[in-house]
C-alpha cells in the first residue's frame, strides 16, 4: 500500500506540470489541495486490486518497476474516477461528511466550484493515460474501457436519482429488479469489473473474450453492495467507522426492498410512515420491522447462496489465473464485517 | 442547417438504444427530454462549422451522404460538449435563464440531478464517437482531441471560478493577461479550434502539423469573446436577443479590464464602488466611466488591429484550403452585431 501511495505523488506532480494548460500559482495550489483532499483518502481497494490482479495474471512473476508503475497508474485512475463521482454525488445528495471529513463542496471557499473540480478529476484520467500509455497497443482499448464504465456509472447514478430521489417518497418503486439495476450500473462496473479489465488489458488480453468474467464481477459487486446495505443497519459502527443513515436518507437499500417483499399490511404501514425520517423513534420502528421479518437470517441465506453460485461460476472459467483473480476478489469481501 | 438538425434525431435515437445500459421507460423519457432541452437549442455555429470546414478542405467536392453524416456527427459532439459545460456552468453561477428559457437545473423536478445530466451529456460524446468512428484510422486522435480540449475548457473554467468568483469582489485581479488566459482556455479551444481540428482529422491530417492554425483559431476565439463582452454593454438588446448583465454579475469582462487600465483615481473609485451591483444607478455609473474613457473607440481600434493581424497570419499559411477555412471563420464574426 505504501508503494502504491508513492505513485500518487508522481502522478499528481505530472498533472501539475501538464503543458496543455498554462497554470497560474493559484491554480497549481488549488489543484494540489483539491487532489490531496479528494483522491488518496479512501480505502484504495479498487486501485490496489489492479496491481494485485495483474500480479496474479502474470502467474507469480515479480513485476518490474515499470510494470508496477503502470499497473498502479491504472489503479489510481480508478481512484480518480471514484473521487470524481463522490465529489459530485455529495453535492447532489446534499451530504455533510465523506471519509470522516466535510464533503469537499462544504469546505469554505469551495462551494459549487466543487462541481468543476469533479470535472477536473475526471479529466485527469485521460491525461494520465495519454502520458503513460499512448504508445501501448492497448491504449485505445483503455480509453474505450474507461469511457464505457464511466457511462455505465453515470447511467446508474441517473437511475438512482430519478427513482429514489425524494419528491414524493414513494416506497412502491423499491423492488428487487430496480435495486439490482441501480447497484449493477452505479457501483459494480467501476468497483469490480474495471480493475480486472485494466489488468487484463495490460496483460494483452482482448476484453471481448471475457464477458463471463465481467458478469461474475458485476454479480460480486452486487453482493458487495448488499453487504454494504446490511452493515449500514446491522454492522458495528465501531468496526465500520461510521454510523449508518440509510433509513433516515430514504435509501433504496437491500433491506427495505426485502422488508417490503415480506411485510404484512401493518408492517407496510409502519415502513411507509417511518422510512426516510430522521427522528430516532422512526428509525427504531423501521429496525424493529426488519428484525421481526428476520432480515438477518434472510441476509445470511443470501450470502451463502451468492457465495456458492459465484464459486461455481468462477470454477467454470478456463484459465486458472483468471480463477485466482476472481477468488481473491471474492475472499476479500466474503463475510466482511466492514 | 435543417439537414444538420436532422442528424440530431438520429444520434439521439442511437443513444436511447445504447446496449451498454439497460434503460427503463422512465430513464428513456428523462434522457430524451434532457437532450431536447439542452442540446439543439443554441445557434449551432460550432457544430455546423465542422461541416463547413470539412467541405472547404475537400476543395469543392460535394460531400457524400456518409461524409455529411460523419462531419455532422462530429459537429453535434461539439454541441453536446457545449451543452455539458453550460448545464454545469449555470449551476455554479446560480444563473436563471439560458437561451431564453429557465436553466435546466431550475426546471421543476430536475434540481441538482442536472449535475449528473451534465455528466451524461459528456458521456454521450465517446458513445457517439465509438459507434461511428471506431474503425476509422483517426479514431484514437479524435478521442485524444476531445479529451484535451475538454481538459483545457475545464481548466479555463477553474481559472475563471477561482479568480473571479465573488467572495471579496476584488477588481485588482482583473488584468489583461488574466483575462486572455481565461478566455483562451474556457472558450477559444472548444469553440474555434475544436471544429477545425475535427475537420482536419476527418480529412486525414496529423494535428501536430497544424500548431499555427491552432494559434490563429485561439486568437480568433479571444477576439470573439472581446466582441461578446463589448456587445453585452454596447450592443442592441433587440439584435442580440438578451439584455447584458456582465456589470451586475461582476464579470471579468474585456471592458472592465480596459477601463481599469485607463481610469484615473476617481474613476477607479467609481468602478470599485459600483461594479458587480445590480441596482440600475450603479450600472449607469459604470457605463458612464466606460463612455468617458472612450471604450467604444478602444474597441474599434482593437477590432481592426486584430483583424489585420489575423489576416496576415492566415495568409502566411501554406495551404489555400486551410486559408479559406480560417477566413470563413473570421468573416462570420468580423464586425458582428450579435
Ligand atoms: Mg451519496
Ligand atoms: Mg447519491
Ligand atoms: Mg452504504
Ligand atoms: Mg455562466
Ligand atoms: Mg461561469
Ligand atoms: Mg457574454
Amino acid at each position: 500500500k505504501s508503494s502504491f501511495l508513492s505513485i500518487y505523488s508522481r502522478l499528481k506532480s505530472d498533472l501539475l506540470h501538464d503543458s496543455a494548460f498554462d497554470f497560474t500559482d493559484d491554480s497549481l495550489q488549488w489543484i494540489d489541495r483539491m487532489l490531496d483532499y479528494n483522491v488518496p483518502g479512501g480505502k484504495l481497494n479498487r486501485g490496489i486490486s489492479v496491481v494485485d490482479s495483474y500480479k496474479i495474471l502474470k502467474e507469480g512473476n515479480q513485476l518490474s518497476e515499470d510494470e508496477f508503475f503502470l499497473a498502479s497508474a491504472l489503479g489510481w485512475c480508478i481512484e480518480w474516477l471514484q473521487a470524481y463521482f463522490l465529489v459530485l454525488d455529495d453535492i447532489m445528495d446534499n451530504s455533510h461528511t465523506r471519509r470522516g471529513q466535510p464533503c469537499w463542496y462544504r469546505v469554505p471557499k469551495v462551494g459549487l466550484i466543487a462541481a468543476n473540480d469533479g470535472i477536473l478529476l475526471r479529466n485527469h484520467i485521460p491525461r494520465i493515460l495519454k502520458q503513460h500509455f499512448r504508445q501501448k497497443p492497448y491504449y485505445v482499448d483503455l480509453l474505450d474501457l474507461f469511457n464505457e464504465v464511466e457511462f455505465q456509472t453515470a447511467s446508474g447514478q441517473m437511475l438512482d436519482l430519478i427513482t429514489t430521489h425524494e419528491g414524493e417518497k414513494d416506497l412502491s418503486k423499491y423492488k428487487l429488479p430496480v435495486y439490482r439495476r441501480i447497484v449493477q450500473y452505479k457501483t459494480a462496473y467501476y468497483s469490480f469489473y474495471l480493475p480486472v479489465a485494466c489488468a487484463l488489458l495490460m496483460n494483452g488480453e482482448n476484453l471481448d473474450n471475457f464477458v463471463d468474467v465481467k458478469n461474475i464481477l458485476v454479480e460480486m459487486g452486487t453482493y458487495f453492495q448488499v453487504q454494504d446495505d446490511y452493515l449500514d443497519c446491522f454492522g458495528d459502527p465501531e468496526v465500520i467507522g461510521k454510523i449508518g443513515t440509510d433509513i433516515e436518507d430514504f435509501k433504496c437499500s437491500w433491506l427495505v426492498v426485502q422488508a417490503l417483499e415480506r411485510a404484512n399490511e401493518d408492517q407496510i404501514k409502519t415502513l411507509t410512515e417511518n422510512y426516510g425520517k430522521s427522528d430516532p423513534t422512526s428509525v427504531t420502528k423501521v429496525k424493529e420491522v426488519y428484525k421481526d421479518l428476520n432480515l438477518q437470517a434472510v441476509f445470511m441465506e443470501y450470502e451463502s447462496t451468492s457465495y456458492a453460485q459465484l464459486i461455481s461460476s468462477i470454477e467454470a472459467q478456463p484459465s486458472k489465473a483468471v480463477q485466482e483473480v476472481l477468488k481473491s476478489f471474492l475472499h476479500k469481501i466474503y463475510k466482511r464485517q466492514k
